[in-house]
């Protein structure tokens, strides 16, 4: 919990703020299985030349989620993105324009959090190269309070991973269980499951269609390729479940 | 998702916004199998004297979760309060005080949940008994948007069922089985799930302590009162889980 600072709510005066969107977009590059998070270095002060989460300041008329929508599409082009609200971060003192002394306008930070499929999703650039994917254990120490929200984020698609299919969106169409797990594991680390009880949960859930299409990938057997059918989830959508 | 106004969105100047916090506090009268939430009447316009989630707006050196709680002490006593952040809802045109064509200040609400033990919560008395529990069926038309939020924090409340030990944090230390499963009928509805299926996934999940201490209610066979174990929960705290 953010505290108030008990020296500054001296009065019963309202505060004003400006409102902030920071996007949190993960991404999965399956070939390296590498989790990656979207940065971007800022441009303006504060913290002028450093790196980021993507935000922007609300304008007038906009909504949160179109302000979210519009710094998106300012750095990168991806099909069927879905972003969902994460978290608000507001507590007092949480950006250096906010004087703390002066009671001058704050600064709210609304958060998004996207997971987007790598191969498809394209920077857009410009040209001093601004905006760039992090390896998640290389991101150096970011602006603002935005280590905490890419936490904040980790920790929700950490979560979704256990009760959701998300990874469907992601992953390619075909996947052998073997990619899916690894998939997961390039997220949750290795070894958050047994493959073999991981395997049959998932199997048992029946919404992964075998294709009976055989692939062979180094030594071993050639593997089944599935993919996720959606029909055979629909019932499931809003049933209690865990993936792992 | 709430749009932005593309009338409205003719330039780049920032909007200014005031942030309320709005509390959706839910509470279950386990005698009579009433699931409750908190209501204000609203003293000040806009609204004024209509019904609405108890709120405030935030103060120069608050921090949302401050003035969440500071409102929460305005309105109720209750022991161990955990507020948790639910949803900001922060479109243009949410409040009436914010004039469609004269780019006036903004209204955002940070929106916080929270469950509390019936028996135990005090609800502070005002001379006008503006706040009280209502039944879920009988909430009326709110102020401002509250009725979604509120709809979101009763699906924010059936999620965490599924999912998290809440129950036992409001339930009385002793409760049979069929307490438990009258408990969660009450929320999540009649026939949520079949009685012995709910009965056995709970117990097999191992923080359902027997006290061996029989009671009778009404006719059938005396039923044995259990108690929730935190230690027993300890290890499966950050597990993947489902409860029905």
């Amino acid at each position: 919990m953010t505290k108030s600072d008990p020296s500054l709510v001296n009065s019963k005066v309202l505060a004003d703020f400006k409102v902030g969107v920071d996007n949190v977009i993960f991404s999965v590059d399956t070939k390296q299985n590498r989790l990656l998070v979207l940065l971007s270095k800022r441009k303006d002060e504060p913290f002028s030349g450093e790196w980021g989460l993507p935000g922007t300041l609300v304008r007038q008329g906009e909504s949160l989620e179109g302000a979210a929508y519009r710094i998106l599409a300012e750095k990168i082009e991806a099909k069927n993105l879905y972003l969902e609200q994460l978290y608000t971060f507001g507590g007092p003192n949480r950006d250096p324009r906010e004087s703390p002394h002066s009671f001058g306008v704050r600064y709210l930070s609304v958060s998004y959090f996207a997971l987007v499929r790598y191969e498809e999703a394209q920077l857009i650039p410009d040209q001093f190269n601004n905006t760039t994917w992090y390896i998640i254990e290389k991101v150096p120490q970011l602006a603002f309070d935005h280590n905490q929200i890419l936490e904040y984020g980790y920790r929700r698609l950490r979560n979704k991973l256990e009760y959701s299919p998300i990874a469907f969106d992601v992953l390619p169409e075909l996947f052998t269980l073997s990619d899916l797990y690894q998939f997961y594991e390039t997220i949750l680390g290795t070894n958050f499951a047994d493959y073999s009880n991981f395997r049959n949960r998932l199997l048992k859930l029946g919404f992964l269609l075998d294709t009976e299409i055989k692939v062979s990938r180094g030594a071993g057997r050639p593997a089944s390729l599935y993919r996720f059918d959606p029909v055979a989830f629909a019932p499931l959508k809003d049933k209690p479940m865990v993936f792992i």
